[in-house]
């Protein structure tokens, strides 16, 4: 916490439990949960608690760890399969980040040659993937506030801020540090239906950090970037294929198709374990989708007529040629393709 | 009413006395006003209760009708000043569709050489008006239908239907006459944030004339179009300048861009009072900033953290370089610019 900028955390470990704070109560209540088991770790990242694909990353590896405390203490001789179908229980919550995969294979990886109790070794590594993941927000803060020309006004979509990592955010974490860097002239957040996490997330963590934002309804993207109120759409990402296209919120690529048309450049902030290059290209991410109810209906009340339906993929593609720059800790990949994601990832 | 397609009226004339529709408390509840004076119509229609560019001119029609009552009852011989400032009252209630100030034009022109009690001949005006409207809606509806072809989805913004017109709709209208032809495979609606005009009135519409629709977010745009389940973007206009730019509901152009970058084709429906050759191109058209409340509460409760603000402009400008085809009761203009446009009202 080193200034009024970066004063939000969402996901801990203190005092033997895993802290989450419900996401879906924001801005309202500021209300905590300790998932008591691994089911209540994947329940928190299935119903959106904790969410945000290095959030998820982080909460998944802590889920583990308070697993293992389960299955060492039921059977000290035996913990390890039941582990495993732990973990496969929290990799299942949900399909699209791939970070949740990839923590939990750094965790399988630890497992192989743990014996005895293995809570300490797994808590040792939840904790060293969560501070690495504030320490690669902050540097992609300062590699993508580096791109950004002063006086320039941005946009984002969705919430990749300290809500959606283990700290200081992604895109969010770009913003804050050219904020910091008095580069901005504007900040303007999608609200980002149907959840809403532009409205409810990255304005209340805005706020708190005394960055001054406007919210937009997600279809004022053209409006806005014809009037040259921003330079810069600045999104996160919940998977990188190996060409360089990228899996984000539903309305990611919708603002990235405007912002070419309107000369609005791109830029994509994720860490690493976002990129994967077993995936070859987007058309092969899996698109989660979500209940029709969450479009139906708002706060609880229906708002659509009963009879009526509706479509929800969770995430859209946003292909590589759309993107003018992947800003991850270990540098910027300008037009990304394959070749230039191989050689970032090597 | 001719058939289960089109079964919806908002706004109608009976018993000397204007019938509103109260469109803000659908689809919860079906609830009818009937405001008693000039002012209470020019509040309807900043209020909302009546939106749609042309069901707000036929409203205004019918408003200066009860206007004209009031004026000769108070001062059978001293009306027409009075009424004139009415007239005023009723076209600043709304900025940027034309039809409002089309509609009182007309009523304006015709009060001229009136003597003795005006209120029979503006009512008969604006039964006019309106039946003009239903019938112009008709002829549209058979002439964008004609431009679909069969097993086509289409995609559509707010609500052009019968409760933004006199009734059968503009945009809403060409799909109605295009699924009575058994021409689509899918409608989808936006839902069309802030005022989530398609979730609440066009799936209610939709859902009531037997015509099922799937509600998307808006910004599901790319995801959609992407996926090649549609083929006509269909929308209407609040005003329609002499080059063929489109001012329409936040989220038209957005949609357009789009469209346009996924091959996906632009239909605008509009009646020729929508059409405005005094009004250059789309940068001449006032666009109505409305209150960020708008974005920042949903259902009166805030949504967004206190100190956020909002960016909330009601409309937008579709190029009309981005335009396929503009359908008027007139005809058909493809790839529409200011000549064709001149032709077409000449």
């Amino acid at each position: 916490m080193d200034d009024q900028h970066d004063s939000v955390r969402a996901v801990y470990w203190e005092d033997d439990a895993l802290h989450l704070l419900d996401q879906r109560r924001l801005p309202a209540q500021e209300h905590w949960l300790q998932p008591a088991d691994c089911q209540a770790v994947a329940a928190a990242i299935r119903d959106m608690v904790v969410r945000g694909a290095p959030a998820i990353g982080i909460a998944a590896a802590y889920g583990a760890v308070i697993a293992a405390r389960a299955r060492y203490r039921a059977a000290p001789a035996a913990w390890r399969d039941p582990l495993r179908a732990d973990l496969e229980t929290l990799r299942q919550a949900r399909p699209t980040a791939v970070n949740l995969a990839w923590a939990l294979e750094r965790v399988a990886a630890r497992l192989e040659d743990l014996r005895g109790d293995p809570e300490p070794a797994l808590l040792a590594l939840a904790r060293d993937i969560h501070r690495q993941d504030v320490a690669a927000n902050r540097r992609m803060g300062e590699l993508g506030a580096a791109l950004i020309e002063a006086g320039s006004g941005v946009l984002t979509h969705c919430n990749t801020g300290s809500l959606a990592t283990g700290g200081y955010g992604t895109a969010l974490g770009v913003i804050r540090s050219a904020w910091r860097a008095a580069k901005l002239s504007a900040v303007f957040a999608d609200e980002t239906r149907p959840w809403l996490q532009g409205a409810r997330l990255t304005a209340w963590e805005l706020v708190r950090d005394a960055i001054p934002v406007k919210l937009v309804v997600d279809a004022a993207a053209a409006h806005l970037m014809q009037s040259a109120q921003v330079q810069w759409l600045i999104v996160g990402a919940d998977r990188i294929a190996a060409n360089g296209d990228v899996a984000n919120k539903i309305g990611t690529c919708t603002a990235a198709v405007v912002a070419r048309h309107y000369g609005v450049k791109v830029m994509v902030v994720a860490p690493a374990s976002s990129v994967d290059l077993r995936t070859p290209c987007g058309a092969d991410i899996p698109i989660e989708q979500r209940p029709p109810a969450e479009v139906l209906q708002l706060a609880g009340a229906p708002v659509a007529a009963a009879g009526a339906d509706a479509w929800n993929p969770a995430f859209d593609i946003t292909p590589a040629s759309l993107i003018d720059a992947i800003v991850t800790e270990r540098g910027v990949v300008l037009r990304p393709d394959r070749e230039k994601m191989t050689a970032l990832m090597s």
